[in-house]
């Protein structure tokens, strides 16, 4: 079975990306998790984007902040497909990771998700692998599923307790 | 073979999107391509998400632009892979687009490219088809020696007539 | 008596929705609340807003955050009026929700109010019922009536306390 | 027949709101139409939305551009429906008219249109206006069966000819 | 003696505008101070607009936020000069209200001061009062004056202490 | 008779700033124009500005564009009010001008005008101008009114016209 | 040996400064430091501008928030290099200081630097000076060693205790 | 004497980065120039910034557009000092390419220009280069006499013709 790679730039990245750790583990998807920066440790950085399709991987996630360039310097370096989470910044909110990311030249594609929106890179990254896994694609069936549950139950009780009620209980 | 089913809301998108059908001619990857609304004709641009694979279809791309909803709008009844390509406004130069493209929720994610980033939306559904299908691997690795040589020809002219003549020759 | 219908992509909104409620029962207007979510229940929401009218409804109140597909949605499927409430992100503020709500396609309008603008997404809602019911129109008169006199009243504090004991007594 | 009442701050701004004219007129709907602005001839725009009512309108829709006031100072005086038209500006794209209209405080709600979206505007004005008129209401199903069939045309044409034929076939 | 007008939109803008009313209690300019809204109070605030000159009132600062319509509305109304303070925002930081302040058409200027910037807005004021009233122009002066010791000050004392002790001593 | 005192940075901002000449040349305000800069004649400018009320000035415009420090370096050796006009940027639209004209830190006011809103730097000087010299008074209530007429004339012509008639007479 | 300048506008900047202060200390670069504002005190901020080269700096680094004028008010009196920090703000995140500090005109240069990014302002200073010093060169590539090992440990930590574990080690 | 070492990512800069050319050949610094790209050929330009000090590089100047990555990339690389020139996109008007270029991680600067500023990058790199180069000091006085004197000709010009004879004799 393919694995997932997770590379983030920093340590401090972590708690955003522990969400998508959690999806992997929930679709019990394989993976592996490092912090390799792309300025800091440029070299090793490379060598694992080179390494990473003989090394049973099959789709990065990277993550980054402000001037986000692991995902792209990744992605250079390896035709799997690379998805960039943007890390939100206490500047600008997230919008330079996401420029950063999203905005890739010609060539060299980087799949930009939702700043902070580790949980949809991990999904993607499923529903990517998929494609060559059935009982993937049955899983996610059934997790697009439970979330569709989960909202109707939500709407059921706000039906049986009216706005006010509700946001006393979840509060 | 999986084809790649390619999306957009209006045919003003497709200037633009032909620079993904010419990627998936170069490489020889099946596809339909289709005009569906997410807001003119929802029925059917439903109808086409929920069929996909079924029809044979392994990823989706969908352009749109301003209220960008159509990628989001396929990913939510399809676990195939959505790749959205933001197209670019007369207004707000595609920020908007890109905004309604990438911030999706938690559960339902669509990989974001570069605003107008058609050929790069088309590379990356190579490269996903590619983990199933090693020949569009091979194909990839050329395409990219391809890229870095054209890279080497224009810095090896730029060596030999300099920059003032370069220029004179491209205009 | 034409209901209002408010519907919200998840109950993390609701905070925000519920001041959108208390003006709807001060102006003991009839509504349905509900949570639905253009990606996780998107054929829910689709019914919910082909069947508006048939259940009474006359405006439509949508409330949804980041990539804020949900008012968009619902417009595709209804030609009652609907009423756009973007609610704010951590990331970037709202502006996301604002660009995704308000940059409708030609052919399909929603009516975007402020970022997080949950009363006046109520009170418009109101303004387009008193059309067909000049109680209403007479209520909302005195609505505005009671504004001003609040605004005149705090003026009038201002001016006998002056703006240091009026800060003094207000905190 | 309640009329819509269009007003716009500066007959620059006529070339974008003739398209709201033209919706109006394909709908048979009523209006007026005139120049008038916020901060040039203020009392003539605050009289004009005190007597709109008493003249017959029932929507009003105001168009303005960079700081946008005119929708804002005419719901103050007024409680019709207000649609704003947030006119694109050479400076800021719009963003500035956006903003101005639409960030309306608590109290006197203005519904914001896209940038330079004319055309919905007055389709929206007609959607409210159909809550108390069948007719209307029949003839927007028409009209978005219409915009349909136009989508569907225009795919079938794209699977007849394929994208390098549509694309010749329309410049 | 000419007074300055003081208008705020809403009581919670006060904290902020406070900083202005000190600015004028130091230089002893007379000045009046209101709560009035563009929106909510239109008749009575182009009324204190029209009536500002006879009042004595030589210069006008109006404080609002997200549509700040205030300062553009009043000076519409006279042709008083009008100081705007775009207050902050809690979605947008306050770059709406800073459009909506800045960006007047052609014919009724408004000055726009930085987001909260009411100290300055003061001192503009008094700035052009001086034009007329040579003893504030000496007391600016000295204001200025003060201000460069203070920083003057502040770089001897982290010539004495050095960097770390500062931060120490001020915190 | 106290003059305006104009400063811009380059001589490709004159084109813009030759409106707020005209205006003056109507109202027959003395004036003074200068070509000088911030930042590549420092010195020259700052004695500029540290003469200003020697020479006779009263008001001070000053355009720039970009990182326009212009008018702040102005501001901060004179204590005459400085108004800054914000030249629209190739890249970034005049935000970046926007910016730094307006974002003064608090002890030295910048008025900040639209971006490029030459006229209304001149309009805004007269009525600071105005208040030592009714006739200057007298003569903007006529331009307002001239203003107000035109667009009563401009509405007035709409009337007559209707709006597809209009827009073809003025193109 | 060449020092460092460093000026901020505002004791207020101290806090990010000091980490500018701490690297240079850390590469033992000898240094000055300086409050001294371009609008308050700006002949003072001159003066140390155009004498900074005789009194032995060899680079200047200057810090400023809002209409961050200080880096390029002192770029116009010297020839030395100037590193800009621009400091984030309360209102616009630091997007206003960043634009005020790099956006300047061409012919006088200020290097822009992160938003905040004090630390990148003094080793982009050593890294200046290590050119005339190769002493300050090996010092670098030792720092950069050191970072790209303390990078490995949090890596090989990271796969000692797997992402849970790490998370609540770090908290 | 060092050489500066000029990179972009694709030929399409080079009509930008030829006006860093053009200032380099004014003050006879030697260069060198080279496209190169941090995503088609990652390896090179990795080698060409590893090598660069000992190839007789002092400065590298590296211009990019939208996910800027190749200043931050050859950073990654060397402890040369690293100019970056952000590229004017069409979509986002270069902000993209200035976040890319400028938000870097503490520990690896780049020294960002204004968009599209290629001139003051290589007036940077001489300001750099005259440190340890006395001649270049001079120059550069020169040169920034040279522009001084051509504002105050400019100046002189418009009090000799006055604005409207000016913008004739310019046009």
């Amino acid at each position: 079975m393919l694995k997932v790679g997770i590379v983030m730039g920093s340590d401090s990245d972590l708690p955003v990306v522990k969400k998508a750790v959690d999806i992997l583990e929930k679709f019990k998807v394989e993976y592996e998790i490092h912090i390799a920066s792309a300025h800091r440790t440029p070299q090793k950085t490379a060598e694992f984007a080179r390494n990473a399709r003989d090394n049973g991987i099959g789709v990065i996630i990277a993550a980054a902040g402000g001037a986000a360039h692991l995902p792209g310097v990744i992605a250079a370096e390896t035709i799997l497909p690379v998805v960039g989470i943007p890390i939100k910044t206490s500047t600008l909110g997230g919008v330079d990771s996401l420029y950063s990311i999203v905005q890739m030249p010609k060539g060299i594609p980087v799949a930009g998700m939702a700043i902070n929106g580790a949980e949809n890179a991990a999904l993607f990254a499923v529903q990517i692998l998929s494609l060559g896994n059935p009982e993937f694609f049955e899983k996610m069936k059934e997790y697009r599923a439970e979330m569709a549950q989960q909202v109707e139950e939500k709407d059921s009780k706000l039906q049986e307790l009216g706005p006010e009620e509700y946001l006393k209980s979840s509060s």
